[in-house]
């Protein structure tokens, strides 16, 4: 077994607004955050696609993270564009502008290495582009993937089809509602748990987030934080930071899994501290582990 | 030092509509509320008052959970009534009628036994009135108090002359913002902090609960439900349950208060899985350790 995570999203320009300041031009999409959150724990092959715009610049900052960026191609084209308007409650945005550009035609052929990886991540992608990555790989420990409303709504069969092949699942709540056509948490996720997945990441924004299986709850709260800056991949960051962790302890079980939900959660913590991925440029792994260590104390009521 | 607590506060006959179904005249007012959560710890004693109409059923229930009624004044007229409306999303509510009847001049003067308490909360009322009674206890070891918008916003003068002798403020989220004139809930804590409290409860409702202290924060989920039938009363539940729990363990100090938000979130879940008080009727200590423990699991990543 090896404890490399493969991970397959978008790598974008962000352009982001929000009621204290704006930021243009920063790295982003799901591929990006959910990397540099992983790589605290484990080595990352991202696998994407850029335009011959992409800063060397990101691929530096990328690159000194550790992350294989081998599976990123950068083909003739502009980088897929994303700008969005945070409202005051930082919990509401709306998307200004969105350009596909290379990413329009995304479908990527893995190396002989990323085939062999144990811990697998589709992020928030098409259905039908996850499937077709998916089938790529050998055997996989690990699958997991994130999704969104749009694919939820729109590519409704396709995604059904791929959950069939997905060990966990990783969304947030207003998704979860809508993908189980129930408006009760715990109710959604059993039906969602029944389409497939093993587990299942509900992920609630600045109340933390709940994650199931067919015969567990763990509850966490999020980091109580002075300051959140940008909100924009804080769940590709949880996600990132949560499969990291697995694959650092290199076995799924109910430890592990409880674990990475909270190590998920610190470097979600740390992202929405900064603009884009600012938030992290500057943190070490002693740094996530002493805001662990924190985020145990915030909720400890069990050893004292 | 008595572990009695002394709750003053209203109580009502309420009539509730959810979109599962309706009650009417059922046992409400934070004071019956809070008792009720309260007396699963502790000894409890209720300071209200309550109309000619005031149904025996209802007292000879708040009498078989040992609840003390010396101080539950009847008086010529009718008692508060209120009846409200939930949305789909339970979260929102509608007051489709009040009436305050004999609640309105309820200026409450305290027995000798009463003045003696240790464990003494205001529950919801104008805060003018709280500071009369407050006044008439010798020594508390510890005073809790919850309040509301319209106070917060009518009468701030008097709330923030109260708020500098209560230990422990009970608010949720939306009026902890609005108390403090601040989005952030962190920030908001300290500056309320500063008016006073020495520790602050703030509830969540379905995503939990965060209690603030000066070099402290705890932070809790709330228990997952699959039904929630009435929200009506958890927060008075959550605060009876927390005041409960400290008064059974007789001492205030960071140990106790972290469990007594448990027990407090606990007895709230259980309070919302029926209409008005019938969530309660059939909990005995037992049911509310039981769920205690599984509150633990829920949340555990500590001691694995």
């Amino acid at each position: 077994m090896s404890n490399e995570v493969c991970v397959v999203g978008s790598v974008a320009l962000d352009s982001v607004e929000t009621p204290g300041g704006r930021a243009d031009d920063q790295l982003g999409g799901s591929c990006s955050y959910f990397s540099l959150a992983a790589a605290f724990f484990a080595p990352v092959n991202m696998v994407g696609v850029v335009g011959r715009d992409f800063p060397d610049e990101k691929r530096d900052f990328l690159a000194s993270r550790g992350i294989n960026m081998d599976g990123l191609d950068t083909v003739d084209g502009d980088t897929f564009r994303w700008s969005g308007r945070y409202h005051e409650n930082m919990n509401v945005r709306d998307t200004l502008d969105l350009q596909l550009n290379v990413f329009e035609s995304f479908n990527p052929r893995l190396s002989e290495a990323c085939r062999k990886s144990d811990f697998v991540f589709l992020a928030n992608i098409i259905p039908s582009v996850q499937a077709g990555v998916l089938e790529q790989f050998d055997s996989p420990l690990i699958v997991g993937a994130d999704t969104m409303d749009i694919y939820i709504d729109d590519a409704r069969e396709d995604l059904e089809a791929l959950l069939k092949n997905v060990d966990l699942l990783s969304i947030n709540d207003s998704e979860a509602v809508q993908l189980a056509g129930e408006a009760n948490v715990v109710r959604a996720a059993r039906r969602i748990l029944d389409m497939g997945p093993d587990t299942l990441l509900v992920k609630r924004g600045e109340y933390g987030a709940l994650q199931f299986s067919a015969d567990d709850i763990f509850a966490v709260p999020a980091f109580p934080l002075e300051t959140v800056v940008d909100p924009t991949g804080a769940g590709d960051c949880f996600a990132g930071g949560l499969f990291g962790s697995l694959a650092e302890a290199g076995e799924v079980n109910r430890r592990s899994l409880r674990r990475a939900v909270v190590y998920g959660s610190v470097v979600a913590s740390f992202a929405v501290e900064g603009f884009g991925v600012e938030g992290l440029r500057q943190v070490e792994r002693e740094d996530v582990e002493r805001r662990f260590r924190e985020f145990m104390a915030l909720t400890d009521f069990h050893t004292e």
